[in-house]
């Protein structure tokens, strides 16, 4: 019971039989064709060796699938993950002397003990910090730059940089070093690719295939690409002529080594391990959610940092870099029928045959291919809808989301995240610093007691009723302190104010600290405080306190005892 | 009406009569006597030159006067902010080739258009975010290395450091040296001081004396500790054997220079000014409050702003260093009977005759002196009740406040404080990432709904109802998601799903990205969504989305509805 909670395959081991066996390893067949040349791209995405990308296609899978919990997550090397580890590695090894390999290897040791940490000290909910908004611009921006950032590699020239303005300019001022047959390749490239996106689907329907089947079809897209451009820059010598290809993909198994403890790199990449940590882990629970419903299967947040922590502690181990589950991948896994997390084992053993077998084939496989896989599979990242829709619904939100964006694609990945984290937090704590609150008074004949903007209602001038419609703590702790004096300035007849409280959920120790303020306050004012309609966890806590004693006034059960014992010359008095 | 909001001096100043001016004129009397001998005081504790300690005691309390809003608040140099100004500015002359006064002027003129840019902005909110456990924390610590600090002056020695380990092994090194005729004016001072404090207030009232002149005169003491140890110091020729003494304290009003924009200088001390007004900012408004609600009247945060930032921008302009609202001083303008700000006019006109006349008299003023008038004023700030209290009623709340205490000590004032606002955001946030939820059933013959787990209820197998006890958004977005799937995957007959909402004030777009998730997995697992009891402002909201066209079920008015028509044969179906 124990074990199998730590160990989730051994739950799905004990029932597993042939008929899943079918299922998986078809499923497993299909996404390692996908996976060859996606891990081979997003390696020289992240600026390191092709083979990185197929390490990080083995080992992290199996660990995955020993202690992941869902049965269709993909695991390996995204996109977005890819290019904040770019920017991190590229960080570290300009100013130490690091080389970019044991950078990227340290990054995914780091990030994947941070993630079993946040597994083991339940910390999970440090992915909430994430927003929407933040999250959805986050992901646009950073298909924006990583499209830009590929770009170089269909012109055939050299350039670089981490936000709009440098990739911008330095592609600008390479332009004139184009070289015509890497753009033909590319150009060809992106053909195959939205062909077999876009065209390979409906004709294959129309040709009879069933649905499901067909839409796997129309996803090899990249396989072709790879295929075609690399038997032609084979056939006419185009790596001859300036088209860059992968040239020799050492082959052969990763050795198994334990990463380097160096504390001062660790120092450096340690924010970024944690923002690579996160984004990975909420993109990767958000896909695990989807496809899991589909099957009314439960992801547990807790067990996915436990299974992507070890995926990402495998690729350090196995000379790999940062991975974490993908979209387009798992959903191909789902839709190819993988069924139990065997499916990702059967996958590793693929790659793992892929990097024996096949790196001498990739020689000439061209760059230019890889960069526009990647621009292709990242054009789907990039959301224009979202934003407006935003816009309508909130306008806090739609600031994080711009302020996200724009920083994301003006300074970098890290401040575009760290800004919208940061301003999702402030504008939330502002929005609830000024809570609504209400003066009410009777409905007369009634025992209702409501808003005296909106109703006509029964108030009295020695006897004010203030009802807050939030929980309290710190950051609307003063401002309830200065709502109430407000009103107690207006009204110079006051001998009692009734806080009515059956909205608060909560009370903080800021605004108990403020409850007795404004108590003690009203008091040198002569004026006494009362409490009616407290909820039953809040009155327990208050309980604990000397507060009650320290009241001047009472607190009633409901609104109308409270009126009715003060002023009963001012309210309804029902009979019943 | 206009400039009457934007000068508040202009209301008070239309109705001023005699009667109030005598009032003022006592009132400033009193304050400028306790005010000398704690600006030198204050001034030294920021290791600054005395004679800034007047400076930043005349012009701003000018502009408070004519800007600010509170009748009573003494503006001048304060403990903590003090504190805080010694350790930015040491951290600066340290690295750069900046004097300590410049720096300090830097500072307060940082922190002057700080408060004046918040002022106008509207951010007075940001202090709310320095939670009651937080503050209460920090002013403890901050009393604790602010009392160790002075002792060095008492024992006549050298001594430094900003936190307790520096300051602890720094007086011990030190101790050997200790100066005997300076520890024995500072014991003088120290009784002198504390019989003041503790012996004066019932001596006076004995002989009946009136209790609130008794009050008065019972904190007098620092003016006869100043007045007894200078005379002896001078009789005994004591700066000859050692004790150390304010010496030449250069005479006549500062001259008003603007201060010399240094952006690199301003860069190093921004976080510096923007923690000092935040603190000074809630310290003064705390105090403003609490003496305001005794005479009912009004206190704008916003409009302290104003009269803060102008003070500091004064204290910049005039060679002084940041000031802000002190409590004790505050109190004894209150007791003495100031009844507008005019008082505040008044006290800086007694300051500035004193910084003309009575500077020469200061030369033999022993420094021990001023350091046992600190010490003593702020052992009032180590508050030993409060971590209990707190204890007792919220252990999250106690946590920040030991965070804030322990790094403050441990590190420094700016550590401690950033830390202690961290942690209680940090905490706040994973307090609401978990709301309260429960499955409810309809207590038979009833049309009320109640929690399972709680009362005997009537329930169906295929319809769940699950009421959300807390505001949706981004915190606890994900939380949802995953409580409703965890009841899916529990319940395999289940055929609907009702969320019932009357304790949801508002959604977030996360929020709302959460539930339109929910809606379409739920979908695809065959389970349709409704929504019930939906409070007014959210429906509105919802309304400006396409996400009620989603929906796959229907917003009920009542849960009562709801479930009588999704599943009447489970339920008790009333006549009306």
């Amino acid at each position: 019971m124990q074990l199998s909670s730590l160990l989730p395959a051994l739950s799905w081991a004990r029932t597993y039989n042939g008929k899943l066996l079918t299922q998986d390893v078809l499923a497993a067949v299909i996404v390692t064709i996908m996976l060859i040349p996606q891990s081979l791209a997003y390696a020289i995405l992240a600026g390191l060796p092709p083979e990185m990308g197929l390490y990080a296609s083995i080992l992290p899978l199996v660990l995955y699938a020993l202690f992941g919990s869902s049965s269709s997550l993909a695991v390996g090397p995204v996109a977005v993950v890819s290019l904040m580890t770019a920017v991190a590695i590229s960080r570290v090894s300009e100013n130490a002397d690091i080389s970019s390999i044991e950078a990227a290897i340290a990054l995914a040791a780091l990030s994947g003990l941070m993630l079993l940490a946040m597994a083991v000290l339940r910390l999970g909910f440090l992915a909430n910090f994430l927003s929407h908004p933040v999250i959805s611009g986050f992901i646009t921006a950073s298909g924006i730059l990583i499209a830009l950032s590929q770009l170089k590699h269909i012109l055939g020239i050299e350039a670089g940089g981490h936000n709009l303005l440098q990739l911008g300019q330095s592609l600008l001022q390479h332009a004139p070093d184009l070289n015509a047959p890497t753009l033909a390749i590319g150009a060809l490239s992106f053909m195959l690719l939205l062909g077999a996106r876009r065209g390979l689907n409906p004709l294959l329907h129309k040709i009879g295939m069933p649905a499901d089947r067909a839409a796997i079809w129309s996803r090899t897209g990249p396989v072709w690409a790879v295929l075609v451009t690399t038997l032609i820059v084979w056939g006419l010598n185009l790596d001859q002529r300036g088209v860059t290809t992968l040239g020799t993909v050492p082959a052969g198994l990763p050795d198994l080594v334990l990463p380097v403890v160096n504390t001062e790199l660790w120092k450096q990449l340690a924010i970024s391990a944690l923002l690579i940590s996160v984004v990975g882990f909420v993109e990767s629970v958000s896909v695990a959610q989807t496809l899991g419903a589909k099957r009314r299967q439960r992801i547990e947040p807790d067990r996915e940092l436990l299974g992507l922590g070890a995926a990402n502690v495998g690729s350090a181990v196995s000379g790999g870099f940062p991975v974490t589950g993908g979209f387009s991948r798992s959903v191909v896994n789902f839709d190819a029928g993988a069924q139990t997390p065997a499916a990702g084992l059967f996958t590793a053993f693929g790659i793992g045959l892929a990097t024996l077998a096949l790196t001498p084939l990739l020689a000439k496989l061209p760059i230019a291919t890889l960069a526009a896989t990647i621009i292709v599979a990242v054009s789907t990242l990039i959301d224009v809808k979202t934003p407006f829709k935003i816009l309508r619904y909130s306008r806090g939100d739609f600031a994080a989301m711009m302020a996200t964006i724009v920083l994301t694609l003006a300074v970098g990945v890290e401040a575009g995240i760290v800004a919208g984290v940061s301003l999702s937090i402030l504008l939330y704590l502002y929005r609830t610093s000024r809570p609504h609150t209400a003066v009410v008074g009777q409905i007369a004949g009634t025992e209702h007691f409501r808003n005296r903007l909106r109703h006509q209602v029964l108030l009295s001038d020695r006897v004010l009723s203030l009802r807050i419609d939030a929980s309290l703590y710190f950051a609307n702790a003063r401002f309830l302190e200065t709502c109430v004096f407000r009103h107690v300035a207006e009204c110079h007849k006051l001998n009692d104010v009734i806080l009515v409280c059956p909205a608060v959920n909560s009370i903080d120790s800021s605004a108990l600290e403020s409850l007795e303020a404004i108590n003690q306050r009203l008091a040198s004012a002569g004026v006494t405080l009362h409490l009616s309609e407290v909820k039953g966890p809040v009155m327990d806590a208050l309980e604990r306190t000397d507060f009650l004693n320290k009241l001047t006034g009472k607190v009633f059960l409901t609104q109308y005892q409270a009126v009715i014992a003060l002023a009963p010359e001012d309210f309804d008095r029902l009979d019943h």
